[in-house]
C-alpha cells in the first residue's frame, strides 16, 4: 500500500465572518464551535489516521505562526506557504509537488479547515475507504448527502456504482455543477442522484498532476519549475517569483469538471460549511427563542438571531433574524437576509483605510 | 428686591437611557450633547445670573462626588443630599427650607438637569422676568410653546394675561393636565392656549411652603422638623430618619394642580426633554441618512437610527429606526418603537443580579 498524506487547506481570509475574522485572524483560526479553533478541529479529526509528519498544511505566509501555535505537533516544514493565495487549484498543486517528492504514488487527502463535521467517526471511516479507492488511480471526492435543496453549494451527479468499500458505495461521478437555482436544486435533491461538493478530495499525486498537465498546463509548468528547486535554497525565491503570476483558479472549475475517472463516495457525516454567519445556526445549538448565542445575552422578544459576543453583556429588545457580532474593536449589526453585504462592508472599510479593524 | 437662588434638581436615575446611564452615573452626569455633561450644561446656563453661592443642588448622596467634580465652583454645602429620592415635591421642599433660612422671602428658581435648551439667551431673560413676577407672590412656571402635539408631556392651560415683563407675556394658569391622548394633545396645541409643563418653577420660598402647608401637610410637617434642626448636628440624623418615611410625590400632582395664584410664562427656547433615546434625535444633528451618531459608524442602508458608541467601530447593514448603545460592558440594540421596554430590560437585569451593568 502506498503512503498516505493529508493536505489541509487553510488559506482563505473569510471576510464573510467579519468582524470576527480578520486578515490576521482568518476563519480557520477562530474558535467558532466549542473551545477549539476551526483549524484545531481539522487537525484533531484526522489525528488518529495520520502521524503529525504526514499532515501538511497550505496557507498564507502571514498565518504560519498562528496555525503553528495551534498545532505545535506538526513539523514546521509541513506548512507550505503561498506568497499569495491563488485559489484551490494552485494550493493543491503545490501540495502535490511536495508529496510526490516523498512518494511518487502517495495518496493525498485534501481537506479544508472551514467545515464542521458532526460525525467524525464516519468521516474517518470514509477517508480510509476513499484512500483505498484512490490507490487504484481514481480521483475520489466525498459527496455530502444533501439535507435540503441548498443553492449555496455545487452538486455532483453520480452514475453507476463501481465498488462498495467498508459499507461505502462508490459511484462514478458524471458531472460537477455549479451552485444551482432553487428549482434545479430541488429537482436534484429529489432525484437522490446528487450530492454536495464538499471540497474534500482523495487521489494519488501522480494522478492529480497528470490532470494538471492535461487541463491546466500553465499551472503545471509553474509546478514543475518549483519541483525542480524543491529542497534547495532556490525554492523560496522561485515560489515568490512564480506564484504571483498565476491566475487564481479553483480545483472544481480547473480540474474536476473536466477530469477523467472521477468517483464520488456519498457520505452523511453532519457536514456544514462554516462560510457565513447563518451557517452558524446549523452548527451551534439554539436557545428556546431560536437564538444562537455566544457570550452573555439578555433578550426581550428576540428570536432566531445570531448573537456572537463574549466581551460584554448584549441586551436586545424586539429583534428577529438579526446578526450581532461584537468584538473588541468592531461591532456588526445586520439582518440575516443582508448577510451577503458583509463583504461589501469589508470592502468599504478597506477603501476607507480602516485597516485596524480588517 | 429680595434675594434669588437657583435650585437644580439632579436626582433621577434615568434608567431609560441605559446602558449609558447607570446608578453610579445618572443621566445628569452624562455627556450627551457636546463636551459637557447635562449637569454642567445646567450650571453653565445660569452662571451669568447667579453667583456660585446662590446655586443649590438637590441630589442623592451617592451622586455628590460626581456632581461636585463637574461643578467644583459650587460650595459643597450647597448640595442638598436626599438619603433617598422621593420625587420632586420633597426635593423642592428641602430646598425651600434651606433657602428660607437665608432669606424668608427669597425667590427660588427651580431648574432641572435633564433638559436641553437651545436658546440660552432667551431662557435667561425669561428667568429674570419670571423672578420679577415671583417677587409679587405668584407661583410662576415656564411653559414651553409646543412644537408638536406631544403625548409625552403635561400641559398647562393659560387664562387671562396678567402682565408683560421684558417682552414676556404672563398668563394666569388655569389648569395643569397630565399627559394627554393624541387627540386631546392635537386640540390643545391647535387652540394656542396650552404650553408644555417644563418642570421649571419660580416662586418665593414663603409662598411654596404655604402651598405645602395647605396641600401636603404631612410633607410640610417633616420639612418643619428638618427646619428646626438646620445647621445643627441633628440635621443629618433627622433627615435620614424622616426622609425614607415620606411618600414619593411630584410637585405637579402634589402642589401645582391645586395651587392658588399660579401663572405661566410661555417661552420658545428650543427646549427638549432628554428623557429617552428618541429625544436624542431632536437634540443632536443627524447625518445625511437621518442617523444620530456618536462615535465611529459605517452604515450600509442604515437610516433614522440612533447610534451611540465611541469605543469601537459600529458597522450596520440594512437597519432602520434602531437604537444602538454601546458601552464598555453592555450593548443595547432595540428598535426605536420598543424603547419604552428599556426600563423592563433594566428591571430584568436587576432581578438577574447583573449589578455590574446597572
Amino acid at each position: 500500500m502506498s503512503s498516505c498524506y493529508a493536505l489541509i487547506m487553510a488559506g482563505g481570509g473569510g471576510t464573510r465572518l467579519w468582524p470576527l475574522s480578520r486578515r490576521s485572524r482568518p476563519k480557520q483560526a477562530l474558535t467558532l464551535v466549542g473551545e477549539r479553533t476551526m483549524f484545531e478541529h481539522a487537525v484533531d479529526r484526522i489525528a488518529s489516521l495520520f502521524q503529525p509528519e504526514e499532515i501538511f498544511v497550505v496557507t498564507g505566509e502571514e498565518h504560519l505562526e498562528t496555525l503553528l501555535f495551534q498545532a505545535p505537533e506538526l513539523p514546521r516544514q509541513n506548512f507550505l506557504l503561498e506568497p499569495v493565495g491563488q485559489g484551490t487549484a494552485p494550493a493543491i498543486g503545490l501540495g502535490a509537488v511536495h508529496l510526490r517528492r516523498r512518494d511518487p504514488q502517495a495518496v493525498m487527502v485534501v481537506l479544508t479547515a472551514d467545515h464542521f463535521i458532526r460525525d467524525v467517526e464516519t468521516f474517518r471511516r470514509a477517508l480510509a475507504a476513499a484512500a483505498e479507492v484512490a490507490e487504484k488511480g481514481h480521483l475520489v471526492t466525498l459527496g455530502i448527502t444533501p439535507s435540503f435543496p441548498s443553492t449555496g453549494f455545487g452538486y455532483i451527479q453520480q452514475g453507476e456504482q463501481l465498488y462498495e468499500v467498508d459499507g461505502f458505495a462508490v459511484f462514478r461521478a458524471l458531472r460537477f455543477t455549479e451552485k444551482p437555482t432553487a428549482e434545479t436544486a430541488f429537482r436534484m435533491v429529489e432525484s437522490g442522484l446528487y450530492t454536495w461538493n464538499s471540497g474534500m478530495f482523495i487521489w494519488r499525486v501522480d494522478r492529480i498532476l497528470e490532470e494538471f498537465a492535461r487541463q491546466m498546463p500553465d499551472l503545471y509548468d509553474v509546478l514543475m519549475q518549483i519541483d525542480a528547486v524543491l529542497d534547495t535554497p532556490a525554492y523560496e525565491p522561485t515560489l515568490r517569483r512564480l506564484w504571483p503570476e498565476l491566475s487564481p483558479q479553483s480545483i472544481d472549475y480547473g480540474v474536476m469538471e473536466g477530469a477523467q475517472d472521477v468517483v464520488v463516495i456519498p457520505v452523511d457525516i453532519g457536514w456544514s460549511d462554516v462560510g457565513n454567519w447563518s451557517s452558524m445556526r446549523e452548527i451551534l445549538p439554539a436557545d428556546a427563542d431560536g437564538n444562537v448565542v455566544v457570550g452573555e445575552h439578555v433578550g426581550i422578544e428576540t428570536r432566531n438571531s445570531i448573537i456572537f459576543g463574549g466581551r460584554r453583556l448584549i441586551a436586545t429588545i424586539g429583534l428577529e433574524d438579526m446578526i450581532i457580532v461584537d468584538t473588541d474593536d468592531a461591532l456588526l449589526i445586520c439582518p440575516l437576509e443582508r448577510e451577503q453585504d458583509v463583504r461589501e462592508m469589508v470592502q468599504r472599510l478597506r477603501v476607507m483605510g480602516k485597516n485596524g479593524v480588517l
